[in-house]
């Protein structure tokens, strides 16, 4: 299992959280998607690595985006 | 048809203006929500007038507040 940190920009409420979760959740290697809303944190766990575009894509699909 | 405008507390998102038309717009008698998310105004269109507890439950239901 790996676990992998991004920071997410403009996840406003838990709407927005459960957003970030189901397409996150979507990608086929994830088994799990703990977002912080406060702070930003998304911490993914999956089975194997997951690239940074496929991350990217999930969150723009969601409505937004991978920020420093 | 009458025309009602109230002020919403807490909504942070296009998901929480969807969530608020959906509690209101489920109200029998309401044809149309409209949300402006900036200002909390919330418009609502009904063919009999709304009773302001009616509103506020369906509020509620979404998860905000009728606010001054």
């Amino acid at each position: 299992m790996i676990t992998a940190t991004y920071h997410v920009v403009g996840m406003t409420c838990e709407h927005c959280v459960r957003a970030v979760q189901q397409e996150v959740g979507a990608i086929p290697t994830v088994s799990e998607v703990e977002v912080d809303l406060a702070s930003g944190r998304v911490t993914v766990h999956s089975e194997q690595p997951l690239t940074d575009a496929d991350f990217a894509a999930a969150i723009d699909e969601a409505g937004y985006e991978v920020g420093g």
